[in-house]
């Protein structure tokens, strides 16, 4: 990431940093429920998740589903509990509506029985569009993982 | 957790997610710092605590008082510093003008001289009311620790 | 810490809440970036970091984007990735129009084909006025690692 303007000030901005927290809390309780479904709902069709960690982006709101509901199906088989943790979010209204959204990301790992273990640790960026409902979509998302060059 | 409705988007949203968050910062702040009885000003007159690694819920503000003051002088005791972190919140206002909060929270635990532990992670469900004096308070929370089936 | 008062609740308030999270997050990225000079701006001329870690502040602008550039080099020759994660914010808006800000950080360091670790666990006290731009700059900051005395 590079960083080269000054933070947003403006209420409409105060209220874009509140909603799209809001939007991320929602998302991730989505993911970490396991609700592959609903999670494919909050991409756009065509979204991108793309990450440093896979040789290929996900493409698509289908793709993004499949493979949600297979990460979901292999935690429930291992007995763990995965919480996603978004923060640090610099959220930048851009000149089209769309959003881009830079954060910080923590998994944090939990078996059946043991002790939390922070798992990764991630950068995640995303541009983020509203959707036909008035709520924020994910149209793009590129993930990386600090351990990884 | 379920989750079907899609995230809040007005400006009344955006402005409850920044404040509900500024009520729980200043509560974990209370709790972390011993302050038992400010803490339990937090809760209302008949405010339930129920946990799943608790048998009974703590019912009414004396109770939460007596456990948060016995939880205090024990960290004390040892020479633990913890923090409880909540985030990852999505506030859903009701039709009764409560809110229901639901959220993630990590206790980490900093022995004096050693490392920090991220001890639990657990999931938070509160439902806030509004005080006399126009803050928050908490009339029923459901804390579930990820490790417990 | 001490906790006195209720917390904030007026629109003002919660704005003020989420542009401060915004400016946080923009100044963590920075840090974490490497990008000293950046960083170093987001401090008034006159700044001051204190730490109970040191032995003496850190004080005024220049002295603050030293220390930063030392320690992003020292992290890239280490290949480590530092985090900082701010929380748990509480603001005080004050009658002179400064703010004073009371917040958790976790440092989370995570080296090159390795395993996050939560490295520290601190308090943060800022006094925040507001800079020339119209952004937030920080006056005066005081951070207390938890394992320490």
């Amino acid at each position: 990431m590079t960083f080269t303007s000054s933070p947003a000030s403006s209420a409409a901005d105060s209220a874009l940093q509140a909603e799209v927290q809001q939007f991320y809390a929602w998302q991730m309780h989505l993911l970490d429920s396991g609700e592959a479904d609903a999670w494919a709902e909050t991409f756009t069709e065509d979204g991108v998740f793309a990450a440093n960690a896979h040789p290929e982006p996900a493409r698509g709101r289908e793709t993004i589903r499949t493979a949600a509901a297979k990460a979901a199906a292999q935690r429930a088989e291992e007995g763990v509990q995965v919480r996603h943790w978004l923060g640090m979010l610099d959220v930048r209204p851009q000149e089209d509506g769309s959003v881009v959204a830079l954060s910080y990301a923590l998994i944090v790992n939990t078996p059946l029985g043991g002790s939390p273990q922070v798992h990764l640790s991630t950068t995640c960026r995303d541009v983020l569009v509203r959707g036909e409902a008035g709520g924020w979509l994910v149209s793009d998302r590129q993930v990386k993982r600090d351990d990884l060059a």
